[in-house]
């Protein structure tokens, strides 16, 4: 065997140690559904038990929703190789309105799989791919209007339930269960996640569920305003960066801090076969943008592209199982020029594509043209749109100027065009905006969109912070969360400046999994502030462990609290590096709080009346010693 | 002379490279008030000029507010042994309603400075204090109560303005003026800050200039909610953590980033020693929570405090130079039973101490009961007040409660007390608070406290996130500013977990920064878009280095950028590592604005209706290429 044909990746594909470890103090169980094969994982953080004066008390287990897949199951073992179980390939035939193919319908992805130039990058085990019987809709968005709840929307009600319908009847949960009423704008966060309900929200287009037949490994997910916000991460090869190897072990990483799903923007030689590994080994969705691969194809020439060339593209890729291809359709020709006069112009890859190709013919975009015959192929394999927000502003100056919101416009038609054939959608929206423009953003989107889900990039409060974007646009996306956005696409530090690496990743994707739970706070998710509840507690009760464990980032947590205190006793200390041994104004509250546990007061003015006369004399006859 | 006495600062108070060297690209300028001693220090940043089809443009310095003192001036030389120059001495003097004193009036302060044991650490050069004359008030707001507007005030005023008087007229700076209109939500932002508002704003208490009489080194500021946001950074030593010498590193760097103000919380040995280092080269107002030297000098056991021992902490702290004090004197004996059945009770380190006080004693809180004498002191010296929240939230269950509320009403009442003796007054602010409740602190605080300015920590918007909670506060901080606070004290990734050290600090700055950006743009502060507008033209422009040299953080802009295309050619090149070389979005927008500049179109419809079919032409004769 020559050099160039070796499986390379026999060797080279192996996750390391940090993208794969346990999370401290959890462990992966799974909530089985009306079918066995229906098993949705979370994550079980188990706490230590609170020391009080007069003996110890429990604390239950706490769960999290869990995006790491077998990963992080130390009962699992994956092999890269073979790709993750297909564990939706059962429900699929169920359905029995699909056909295996005998070899990819594209030509593109035929020619590829024959290549013996990549044949040492190639997937091993390549599964034959599936496609609708002639004439049938499979998207989940058909069966839902067709009053049909699938394993998929049964899988999500349990995953977004996360078992507060049990917690709420355990007594253990009564005080972690305490919430704020929120504010939520016009959602309608039911009190209990059924399965009917998914299905109404699907039909109604209101949420989608991306899930391609072709996709059988994923574990499925909802995305929409009345459900948990949701994140989505972006990785990519390019020409010189990274290797196969590297996005699979980037697809984990993202997965493992919480990525719901994850986008694949490589432009480099090998798109299709690092596409096919991803998948196979991606238990989130995996969304596209095609005409990146396309443009690869024509040789980096916009002008060159052919709707017969995207239309060979979205087929190989629907067949190698994406679940949701960014189409950038609304980007017009008579759009364009109203980019002419702003600061930065188009700034989307995609967007400024179809302007380039749209000037070079002076015609109509041939997504736009080409639409029902895209609304075909998306819904013979259950592809999810993201129509793409081709002429989002690029800075604070060209916040929802008159091309934005045109383009948004269209969207919306495009929206009810895909519906017409039931297939699911959603809307990508900016970009760079001020905070007082936010709300504007997403209130033309709801209104002109139908309330198709909004999944938006950030937005950047401001353009000065280079280096630091992902906080720019944590704040602006936590608002925007609140206000109705159903799913944040990440922002790395490295936005604006270059390729991110893990560590930009990691920081990108915890900033946005904190912004997307502020914003569940916000509106009041049922059961979001359980978490929030439980860590407080802990930090209260210096159980370091289970803060550190509670936590989106154990690991930082830990780190950095053993930078200044490293030794184990630390971790049961009442105090920290902060304010130091000998003062902690936690304390105090405790002996306040014993005090009044002890006396039973019915309420804080009895309390004030009986109480502290008496806890003067006691505080004085211990000396006034907070500590012993 | 035996080892301990050596003067170990000699050799160990010097500052690195890191926090003094010059900013690229930028160079340090004056604007010269009325008179020759009023310089207020701006950083200029010069640009690189634009290249078009037909040869060059040049684009116009930027003007960036500038906390850093005279250590970026490399026209100065600072030697921390003697201090930054007294220039406010002269101001002072002037008014003639001061005395020197023969030395200090506090019994402590005058030990202190006897005391052998200490004198190795001693600051050489000590200045004997000043203090008004028996009868008289020297507070900022006094004057501007009798309508006299101070040299304070006027300086303060040309750098709020930052030249934006000069640049509202000049054509080179006309696109980078365009702005989208505020929502000030009440804010009353004048178009051209004059020192005549500057001394309104002060007389009616809506605004402060922390400028204590002993602190002459000061370069004033103001904090107000008709100007720019503002940022306060903390630092402190510990028993075991830090030097002298490294907090005064500390400091510099702290004003490097662009801290406004700052707050010495050491509780170590030599609180006394390391405050005296760090004022006499600050150029920043700096605060304290006196009540934690109190402590320290009673062996940490707080019930052992009295008011004698708290008036001399405050006088001996006054007579050094303190420009704010934080003064828990709203945490009522009845308020402490409210706290009981929070989750995380009392988290304020301040309120805590108190608390414990009153419940030892059963008395009222002895800053309550004392507190017009605190005035007097306060006006002596013109120490602003910050009205410490003791019972602040420490999560996002405890927020907005009745313990909280209850408290900002009686520092509603003190805030009226205070200015009964002309002393300036800001409220301190929480904490934990879900997105949704931020504004209602912002409503009640300006309600109950008559519009005194609000100066907050955070506020966090989850708890979830140990490790992350500069960013988990950064987004309530960039909304409550907008909402109209004036101060946003920061939060470093440490909070909770750990002492910060300089990257921690660093991080903290910056979020804090962009969030009162962010806020700044979003209340439609005159001019704040300049900069935002200044860099994205750069970065649309591939001017590389200035939108380093623009951003918040120049050195880790470039340092990010450098990390994929280290190489000097990339920083010219009209691509970047995100998208590489064969497309960039930016570059088309570049074509389609560059030929309708070429037609001169009139607006946009005649450049639809005229230049498309052209366009086309156009691009097809080139090859379809946008690279030459």
């Amino acid at each position: 065997m020559p050099p160039s044909q070796t499986p390379v990746h026999k060797t080279t594909v192996a996750l390391s140690a940090a993208v794969t470890r346990p999370f401290p103090g959890s462990e992966k169980v799974y909530v089985t559904g009306s079918q066995p094969d229906i098993r949705v994982p979370m994550r079980r953080v188990s706490q230590a038990l609170t020391q009080t004066r007069t003996g110890t008390e429990p604390n239950p287990p706490i769960y999290l929703y869990d995006t790491s897949g077998l990963y992080t199951d130390p009962a699992a073992s994956v092999d890269l190789l073979q790709g993750l179980p297909a564990t939706r390939a059962g429900w699929i035939q169920m359905r029995d309105d699909t056909e295996e193919l005998t070899g990819p319908s594209s030509a593109y992805g035929a020619q590829r799989q024959q290549d013996p130039a990549t044949a040492h990058l190639r997937f091993a085990h390549l599964r034959t791919p599936r496609r609708a019987l002639a004439g049938r809709n499979v998207s989940q968005m058909h069966y839902a209007r067709q009053g049909r709840i699938t394993p998929e929307m049964e899988y999500v009600a349990i995953r977004e339930q996360q078992r507060l319908d049990v917690l709420r009847h355990d007594p253990a949960y009564r005080e972690l269960l305490q919430q704020h009423p929120g504010e939520g704008l016009g959602a309608q966060l039911p009190e209990t996640v059924t399965p009917e309900f998914v299905r109404s929200e699907v039909a109604a287009g209101r949420a989608i569920i991306p899930a391609n037949i072709n996709h059988p490994e994923l574990e499925p997910m909802i995305i929409g305003r009345n459900f948990r916000v949701k994140i989505n991460t972006n990785i990519g090869n390019s020409a010189v960066t990274s290797s196969i190897a590297e996005e699979v072990e980037k697809m984990v990483w993202s997965a493992r801090w919480g990525g719901d799903t994850l986008m694949d923007l490589s432009t480099g030689k090998h798109i299709h076969e690092t596409r096919e590994w991803i998948l196979r080994n991606a238990p989130m969705p995996v969304g596209t943008v095609p005409i990146y691969q396309a443009l690869e194809k024509v040789g980096g020439k916009a002008e060159e592209l052919t709707w017969e060339m995207m239309r060979d593209t979205l087929v190989e890729q629907a067949e190698q199982g994406v679940d949701y291809f960014t189409i950038h359709a609304g980007v017009l020709l008579r759009y364009v020029p109203m980019t002419a006069r702003r600061v930065t112009g188009i700034v989307s890859r995609g967007g400024s594509i179809m302007a380039k190709w749209c000037l070079a013919h002076h015609q109509e975009n041939f997504l736009y043209t080409h639409f029902d015959e895209i609304c075909e192929i998306m819904r013979a394999y259950d592809v999810s749109f993201s129509l793409g927000d081709g002429l989002r502003p690029g800075c604070i100056a060209d916040a929802n100027d008159p091309a934005q919101f045109a383009e948004l416009r269209t969207l919306g038609e495009l929206t009810q065009q895909a519906w017409q054939q039931d297939v699911q959608v959603m809307i990508e929206g900016p970009g760079h905006v001020p905070m007082h423009k936010i709300q504007e953003n997403m209130t033309q989107e709801l209104r002109h969109c139908y309330e198709a889900p909004f999944y938006t990039l950030g937005p950047l409060t401001t353009d000065i912070a280079p280096g630091y974007d992902h906080i720019t646009s944590g704040i602006g996306a936590a608002q925007i969360g609140w206000y109705g956005t159903a799913m944040l696409c990440y922002v790395t530090p490295k936005e604006h400046l270059g390729l991110p690496d893990k560590e930009d990743v990691r920081n990108g994707i915890i900033t946005y999994k904190l912004a997307a739970h502020a914003a569940d706070l916000a509106k009041g998710l049922p059961g979001a502030q359980i978490r929030d509840n439980a860590l407080s507690k802990a930090r209260f009760e210096f159980r370091w462990e289970d803060q550190f464990n509670l936590g989106l980032d154990p690991e930082r947590a830990r780190a950095y609290h053993d930078a200044t205190l490293p030794k184990d006793a630390a971790k049961v200390a009442h105090f920290c590096s902060m304010c130091g041994p000998q003062f902690c104004s936690m304390k105090i509250t405790q002996d306040v709080r014993e005090y009044a546990a002890q006396h039973q007061f019915k309420d804080i003015d009895v309390a004030l009346e009986v109480g502290m006369q008496e806890k003067a004399s006691e505080f004085r006859e211990r000396g006034g010693q907070v500590y012993a």
